[in-house]
């Protein structure tokens, strides 16, 4: 049983190990600069469950060697009062980029709000003007959990080129901005939803699947080409008899038996994506000093 | 023969038709309103193969009421005073909307100029803004060749929602925001290019193939399911024993006899990209009075 159990876990993506190559190669940049700018996270109202995002994003950015200032906003400031602080924080030199928190209380349009952001702010890569530049090809700051999709299936040392990937949803956050990114390199991309006549029909000749529905164990072994890769963005809360448990979009027991490469969760998109997200801020910052707005 | 021919010309989607009534419904804006602004076209330097684009534009514009001037730049001028022209009419209230003519000379970034239009009198729709908001789903101005693939394909009264649809090509200008755009109506998208293994695999399984690569009679019968929607983009100048001829990618007379719907080139595509210009500046139009930049 030794060697088989052994292969099976090589078929699992290592998204810690990703992250820290990605947050050694920004904190070897960060320790060339004295006085970095801080990372501004925002929160609106009283969200528990952002908690362990923030918490993740601090830990990232200190390993990063960023500074990060976490912001509390009252549940009832107005839509104009947060933007005004925004704007704020975009005159600021001493704020690197502004990370807004979700979800936002009913009353607040966030849309508005990331458009509110600087583009070279936006190390969320959220602003429309940032997403209008991945359909250019210009992917510095992109979405981070899109480009966390892209550096796994890389992790693989497919050559991307003519990769057939299958995208199952179509979110704005992740499934369309991956999209342009995969095309990008170069793959030929499928966007399924819930809308598609037969997700299996195109998930089962993809040399890639990338899952970002919110479904617990949503895509099985049926659905999967022996070898291919599977990237699962999901994070979904299930009830299990030892208590409440955190599991991806995929059946990742079953699917492992199947797939080629496949990436756990947790451990896999959530720490790369947090990882990227230093990397922005990273490239913001370059970006920043050619802009004339910081000193080298 | 003769039933056989008219039904063969039943499948001919009419460019011209869609085009007459979208304008239309431009001009019946129009007249109820009084010293509309104009639409300015910018030729840079000395583009012959410009002229018939420009001409198409200024007869729409005419038929849909909107005043339109044509000035030409030097092709010497330089990036910054093109940019800073663009500036002053972006705040000119009597320049309804910009549009920057291509080619343009290999000095200028002309992906940089697009950015300086103001998101709202972007008509072209070709500002990274506007194709962020594309992604959003918000497709008010979006770039008007893959608005007019959109408005073609629902010519077919075919329900969007779940129809599989093939792109082939994924420039910036077309195959990228309208495979956007079409996942926004509920499509699968699948969007091949030179890089894809099997073209003919995806556009044979495909409901509706949308081909934007230019190359004349690059998709023939072969490659097409039989009854399929075939929106052809193209615009290539072939030599024939009766002289130059304008084709599309598609080998229109072959395809006819396999597809549901084709469209013609020239009058397929062509006409309708120019009325969504018309369109799209009625839209800016509505959206500059709303942001306090023009009367009602």
């Amino acid at each position: 049983m030794a060697p088989t159990h052994a292969r099976k876990d090589n078929r699992l993506i290592d998204g810690l190990a990703v992250k820290k190559r990605i947050i050694a190669e920004v904190r070897a940049y960060t320790d060339t600069h004295n006085e970095m700018p801080r990372l501004m996270s925002i929160l609106i109202g009283d969200v528990p469950e952002a908690a362990v995002y923030v918490r993740n994003q601090a830990r990232g950015a200190e390993q990063a060697g960023l500074p990060f200032e976490q912001v509390n906003w009252a549940g009832d400031i107005s839509q104009e009062a947060c933007k005004a602080r925004i704007m704020e924080m975009n005159d600021d030199p001493s704020v690197l980029g502004i990370i807004l928190q979700r979800p936002v209380p009913a009353h607040i349009n966030v849309r508005s709000l990331q458009s509110a952001i600087h583009p070279l702010k936006d190390v969320e890569g959220m602003n429309p003007a940032s997403i209008g530049n991945i359909v250019y090809s210009d992917v510095a700051l992109a979405p981070c959990t899109a480009a966390a999709s892209v550096a796994l299936i890389k992790e693989t040392g497919l050559p991307m080129e003519g990769l057939e990937v299958v995208m199952i949803g179509h979110s704005e956050i992740v499934g369309k901005p991956a999209a342009m990114m995969l095309m990008a390199e170069g793959c030929t991309v499928t966007v399924c939803h819930h809308m598609t006549r037969s997700v299996p029909m195109h998930s089962r000749r993809a040399d890639v699947v990338v899952v970002a529905v919110g479904k617990a164990h949503l895509v099985g072994p049926d659905m999967i080409k022996p070898g291919a890769v599977v990237i699962d963005i999901g994070i979904n809360q299930i009830e299990t008899d030892d208590g409440p448990k955190i599991v991806g979009d995929v059946d990742t027991d079953a699917v492992i038996e199947v797939a080629g490469w496949i990436t756990p969760v947790p451990g896999g998109v959530g720490p790369v994506t947090v990882a990227i997200l230093m990397r922005n801020s990273m490239v913001a910052h370059q970006r920043q000093i050619a802009a004339g707005w910081l000193k080298g």
